[in-house]
């Protein structure tokens, strides 16, 4: 088939590895130079987005946030308004679910689908083409797109309609993020208190303190290894995303906020580029507790 | 072996019925009425703490809070000032770890050894007697006290000397009461956001939001089965516990303090004696949300 994909980098390039790889011929747009080998390996490169959706038939966006959707939909050369024979768009990219909803309506209105498909899963999970996707969109235009997902990833759900996936994605930073810092002040908690935090890390492994975070990041936190993984600044963006939908539908929700300020807190502090795992520094840092790692 | 077991209520008594079906010789004072069934089965009804002390080489708490063993241990009729010939003092209240590290210190002058093992598990783990054990104390108290523990739980662990048991559980508390508070957000705001909230759960579940919480208490907050369980009121004094102990450590710990707020709140607008997962109610209510159950 013949597939569009825009914005090839740190997780775009290896989803469309995977394409290429799977027998697709993948027009790109938006490839970082150091991602070039996909055309090495057969990606055809293209000048605009909108000659991407003029040689695909279905077009995957991958892009850093909203407004580059937005741009790339419908900003000058945008594949939006562009003629067939496009018709599908996914978007990957992890954006506002309101926004999503938004830009789903003019293709509709030309009879274009749209899916958005946040994944999870990381860079390795890419690589592996083992991503988690939570997809939104009608049953017609999810089934259109599994081939494609399936050869990205492994956990594929369809949530529900459009943006339904976007909003999995959001509450899925929202946990991940919240549970992070529980574990930084509980670990904190018990250093201060004089225990050992590998030792109570140990204890409640098994109860129902145990968490998948418990396991990875608690225990990063123990043997102070923060090397990314996800980083701080890229969690903030997440959760402020949660903090601006939450705006536009009167929502309150306050831990989640709390949260992103203890993010921008690890971003002044310092640790803004480590994994996300090293918030229990900017923890540690409202206390003035000093580590030697 | 004579056992002495201080405070048989909800959690006590069936911890203390293992003991009496293990062979024990049980000497119970603080015996609530309802399960007055444990004399039956052959426990010894005592008529003070003192005498449960005379009588036992090993004196077992189960007690509501920290005022309630301090009285136990150093009240009028106390066991710690009492002779031979208990020799270790194991207090598997739920209670404050600083208070904990202070209670030890006289009997220990005493040679009277001191071990604090809170459990995790609730009324269903204590009936089948595999209820989690975090301790703290010697190596050696540790060790006489292992074969009583071996009857009334499975997880049993030594997080280390005398209070960090109690500081385990404290850690357990938080991160169990914060994760319940997030997945309340996330599944708040997916449901805001228009999207199926058990659908919601279902992609995330696997992933890096997966934890017990999100499988056991996200279940109860999609299908609106709110019976305790633990209840929230409980939880909120664990928590304040935590805070209480965060202040005399001169520790910061912002998303617990706002945890047991939104507990406060969750108990003034109603849902006090519902299962914790019930929390989302809380959230629920800070932006007038309505639900039919």
């Amino acid at each position: 088939m013949q597939v569009g994909f825009i914005g090839s980098g740190v997780m775009g390039s290896p989803m469309a590895g995977q394409l290429i790889a799977g027998g697709h011929e993948v027009h790109l747009y938006r490839v970082k130079a150091r991602h070039d080998d996909l055309l090495d390996r057969g990606g055809k490169r293209c000048d605009s987005a909108a000659q991407v959706a003029e040689r695909s038939e279905i077009v995957i966006l991958m892009l850093p946030d909203t407004d580059d959707v937005e741009s790339v939909l419908f900003g000058e050369e945008g594949i939006a308004d562009h003629p067939a024979p496009s018709k599908l768009v996914i978007d990957m990219s992890s954006i506002s679910p309101v926004a999503t909803k938004q830009f789903a309506e003019r293709p509709a209105a030309k009879g274009v689908g749209y899916v958005d498909a946040p994944v999870s899963g990381g860079e390795v999970g890419a690589k592996a083409g083992t991503l988690s996707i939570m997809a939104g969109g009608s049953e017609a235009d999810f089934a259109r797109a599994l081939p494609l997902f399936e050869k990205m990833g492994k956990n594929i759900t369809r949530v529900g309609g459009v943006g339904d996936g976007q909003t999995a994605k959001v509450a899925n930073q929202i946990i991940v993020g919240l549970t992070i810092e529980a574990i930084a002040e509980a670990l904190t908690f018990a250093k201060a208190a004089g225990a050992e935090p590998a030792k109570v890390r140990e204890a409640l492994m098994g109860g129902f303190a145990s968490s998948r975070i418990l396991e990875v990041h608690g225990d990063r936190m123990v043997k102070r290894t923060f090397d990314p993984g996800f980083r701080i600044r890229l969690h903030r963006k997440d959760l402020s995303s949660a903090i601006d939908a939450a705006r536009q539908l009167d929502l309150s929700l306050p831990n989640t906020a709390a949260t992103q300020q203890l993010m921008n807190g690890a971003v002044a502090i310092g640790p803004g580029d480590r994994d996300h795992s090293a918030l229990i520094q900017m923890i540690e840092h409202l206390s003035a507790i000093k580590h030697d790692a």
